[in-house]
C-alpha cells in the first residue's frame, strides 16, 4: 500500500583537521564532511534486511583514510576522491553526493605553525556523482557586509500598510551565500574560490545600489564577466536590517548616524544567474 | 550577457504573538512568518526600477494586520489567507510561498492566562499558491525521541574499514522531521496534525527496528494507514548516535549502561512515502 | 614579576547518557558534566613540570567509570560521589568543584523503554567540595513561561527619553533561572526539585504582578514558605518583552491581541532572597 | 520571613551601529550594550511601588541618545559616559555598572564605505561606577587559535583509569577569554587593546609549550611585561581537543596529520594574573 518514492541515506558532520607538515610551513585544513548515498536500498526499508548498506560508520572511516591516502589540495578535488571510491566499492549505490564545508584558519603573521580562525565565513563544496557522471558546485555561506554608503530604495508600491519611507541612502548590510558551478573543470579550484569572493566583495562595495536585487544582479554579472571558469552563479542576500533611531521625538538631530541592527525579521533576495 | 534564471524575494522570521481572549481561558499561538513571492520582477535586477515592488516591510506589516482581520485557529489557514492577499493585491506577483513555524506553548496546570513553552519542537506549514490553484504542506521539526530497547543493526556491508560491530541491542535517538501533504484540505488541521505526531511517536516507541530505514518506513506506513486525509509523507530520522563507552578497558563490565551520546557526526536516512 | 593570583583547571561538558535497565520499565538520565580543581599546581604554570596534575581526560574517564560503581538517582549524589572520589585520590587538589546539567527525557505514554526530550528546560546542581566541607545549589535554567494576564507595570520615574506608557494589563513573558541551598542534605533531591519548580510556575501563573520585581519576590517567597529544606533562593527573571503592535495607524484596533515578541534587548531582574 | 539579600535589574543586549561619517571615510562601531543597576529599590520587590524604577526602556533610549551626544572612540569611554549619566540622573541607584560588547567589522579594501564582519571574536569592557569611584575591565572574547607545532603533555599522574599518553607533539587549538585592569586610565584604549591581543597571540604562537598552564602563565606574563598600564589579566583557555585519529587499525600510518576536532568535552584552565 505503501511506496517508497525517493529514499537516500548518510552520514552528516563528520569533522576533520588535516595538518600538512610538507614543509615546516604547516598547512591547516578543517572540514566537516556529508556523503549521501542514492540507490536500490529498498530492502532495507521493507524488510530491514541490511545486506545492501554500507553502515555510515565505515562512511566516516573512510572519510579519514581518504583524506590520507589522496592527494588533494582543495576541497574540490577531495570530494571527488569521496565520490570515486564509494562509486568503486558499493555496488547498489547509483549516486554519492559529498558536501564539504571548510573553516577558514589565517596564519598568525609568519608563523610557521600558528593560525587563528578567520570567523564565521566558511567555503562550500557539493560533488553528486554517478557512474557516468559528476556535477561540482562550490560556494560562500556567512560572508556578512555591510555598507554606509552608496545604497538607496525607493519608487516602490505603496499601499495602505506601506509605512516604509523613500531613502537615498540607507545602511545596506548581508550574509552574502553563493554557490556557483563551472564550465570546465581543469581548475585551480583554490584560486577560483578566491576570485569569486574577491569578486563579490569588489562589487558589493562599489556599486550604487537602487535595490538588493540590483546589487545582487550587479554581483553576479562581475562574477560572470571575470571568472570565465564559471558556468552559473546563485546568489542569496537576506537584507539584515539596521534600523534608524527616532532621536528626532526628543528634539535629537540622527542623520544616519545611530541605528539599530535587527537579526529578525530579514528581507530576503534571492537569483540564479547564468551567462 | 548575463541572464536571470530565477529569482524570488520576501521576507523571512516575522514574529508575532497572537493571544485570543474570546474566553477568560487565553489561547497564545507564537509564531515565524516568511514569504517569498515570484514573479516579474526583472527590471528591479536589471534597471534598478522598482516600480513593480512591495516592499519586503511592508509585508511584514500585513501579517500583522491580517493576523487581526483574518478569521484562523490554524497556521495552514492563516497561511492560505496570506497567500491569497498578496495575490489578490500584487499584480506581478504569480506565486506566494508562506512558510510559518509555530513555537508550542502549554497551558500551565488550568490556569486561564499562563503557560509554559514546551520546547525546541516546532510545527510548520507551507502553502504555495498561484492564481489557479494551491499547495499545503505541514510538518514538524525538532521531535525528539530516544529507544533504549527494540532496536538492533547487523548484517550490513562490511569491508576493510569497517569498525562497526553488528548489535542486537543499541540505544536509537532521533530528531524527527517531517512534512505531509494531503488528498483533501476540508480538514480540522489541528486535529490532524496532532494524530500524525501521535501516530509518529506511538511507531517510534513499539517497532521492533532492524534499521533506522525499517523504522522510518514503518513509521510513514502507520501515519498513512491512520491518517487518511494524508497523501505523502517525507521523512528525515539522522541517528544521534549514543557511544557505548568501552569500560572494560578498566576491568568493568558495561552492560549497555553508561553511553556517551555525541552532535557530530550523524547518521542520515530520509524518504518519501506515498500512497 | 608576574605573580598566580587565582588559577582552576578541569574538564567541561562530558557527556553522558545513563540507561537504568534494573526493571524492564527502563530509566534514562542524560547529563552533562563539568569538573575543577583548585589546589597546588602553581609548579604547571612557572615550570612545566606536570607531576601534580590529573590530566582532564582522566576526569572524563573517571566519570564514566564513577556513573557505573556509584549508586546514585539524582545528579546532587552523582555530584558529590564525584568529588569525594578526586579528593581522595589526588593529593594536591584542596577544592573540587563538580557542575551537572540534566537534559530532561519523559516517557513516552506508558512505554516501557521510549522517551521524547522534553525541551531546553535544564535541571542543575553543583557540589563544590573540600576535605572539610562541602556546599550544594541545585537549580533550574531555561524554563520559559508567559502570562496573558494579572500583569501592570506603572508609576515608575519618567524623565524626558521615557517613552514607555504605563499599562495595566501587558504579556509578561521569562525564561526563569533559578538557584537553591539547603539547610540540610538528607533530602530526595528529585522530589524537592519538582516541589521548587511547581511552586515557581504555580506563583508566576497566580501572581498579580506589579512588576517583575515583585513577582520575582513572590516567587522565591513562595518557594521558602513551601519547601522547608530551602535555605536560599536566586533567581534571575529577563523580562523577555513582547511588544503590542501598532495596528491603530491602519485605523484596526488591537486590544491586546497582536504581539511581536523580541529577543533582544531583554530586560534584567535578578535577586538572591533568603529566610 | 524572607529577606532580599542582593538584588540588581537593567537591561541587556541593547544592540547599536554607530557609523561615524565625519570624513568620507567612514567608521562603524556595532555594540551590545547591558546595564545593570544597584540601589535601593526593595519596595519594588515588597509592595510593587515602581516609584524609584527608571524602567528598563529609559534605560535604552537613553544608549541611543548618549551614543549621539558624547564624544566617544571607545567603548571604555562610552561606558564610562552611561555610568555617569545614570548616577546623576537616578537618586536610589547607588551603583551602575555597564557591559559593551563591540562586533569587529573591517574595511574591505581600502573602500571608504564597506566593511566585512571579522568572525566571531568579540572586544568586551566593563565599567562598574559609584558615585565615589570607577572599575574598568577590558577583554576578548573568543579569539580561537591553533598551534600545530611546540606543544607537548607529558610527565602528568597516571592512575588506574588514565588512558591518555605522553606526547611530545600534540595540536593545541584554544579560544582565548581575557579580562584586564589598568593601574591608570589616561590611556588609547583603542591601542591598548591591540597591544594586549597582539602579544596574547604572538606568545601563543611562539612557546614551547609543555602544558597549557604554561602557556597561559606565559602569555599573561608577556602582556604584564609588553603592557605597562595593565596591572592583572585573567585568562580563560579551554583545551578545544584535536583527536589523532587511529589509522593504524588499518595499516595506515598518520603522523599527526589527520586529526579529529571535538567541541564536547573540553579541558579548561582558568588563572588571574597580576604583577
Amino acid at each position: 500500500m505503501a511506496e517508497l518514492q525517493f529514499d537516500t541515506y548518510g552520514k552528516t558532520a563528520v569533522r576533520l583537521t588535516y595538518v600538512d607538515r610538507t614543509n615546516p610551513r604547516h598547512e591547516v585544513r578543517e572540514l566537516s564532511v556529508s556523503i549521501f548515498f542514492e540507490g536500490d536500498f529498498r530492502d532495507s526499508y521493507f524488510t530491514g534486511s541490511n545486506s545492501s548498506l554500507l553502515p555510515t560508520d565505515t562512511m566516516k572511516n573512510t572519510v579519514y583514510v581518504l583524506a590520507k591516502q589522496l592527494r588533494w589540495a582543495d576541497i574540490e578535488t577531495f570530494g571527488r576522491g569521496i565520490t570515486g571510491h564509494f562509486l568503486s566499492r558499493v555496488p547498489d549505490v547509483h549516486q554519492v553526493t559529498v558536501q564539504i564545508e571548510q573553516v577558514p584558519w589565517e596564519r598568525i603573521g609568519e608563523h610557521a605553525a600558528a593560525f587563528r580562525q578567520a570567523g564565521t565565513e566558511r567555503r562550500t563544496a557539493e560533488i553528486s556523482a554517478t557512474r557516468s557522471g559528476r556535477q561540482f558546485t562550490s560556494g560562500i555561506r556567512g560572508l556578512q557586509v555591510l555598507k554606509t554608503a552608496d545604497s538607496a530604495f525607493a519608487g516602490f508600491i505603496k499601499d495602505e500598510w506601506t509605512t516604509l519611507g523613500e531613502t537615498s541612502d540607507r545602511l545596506f548590510g548581508t550574509v552574502v551565500s553563493a554557490d556557483w558551478t563551472y564550465s570546465r573543470l581543469d581548475l585551480d579550484f583554490n584560486g577560483t574560490f578566491t576570485q569569486v569572493r574577491d569578486t563579490l566583495m569588489q562589487k558589493f562595495a562599489t556599486h550604487q545600489s537602487l535595490s538588493v536585487q540590483q546589487t545582487l544582479f550587479a554581483m553576479a554579472e562581475a562574477v560572470l564577466a571575470g571568472c570565465p571558469a564559471v558556468q552559473e552563479i546563485h546568489l542569496t542576500l537576506p537584507n539584515k536590517h539596521c534600523l534608524l533611531v527616532d532621536l528626532e521625538r526628543f528634539g535629537i538631530e540622527n542623520p544616519n548616524q545611530i541605528f539599530m541592527p535587527i537579526d529578525e525579521p530579514s528581507g530576503y533576495i534571492e537569483a540564479r544567474v547564468m551567462r
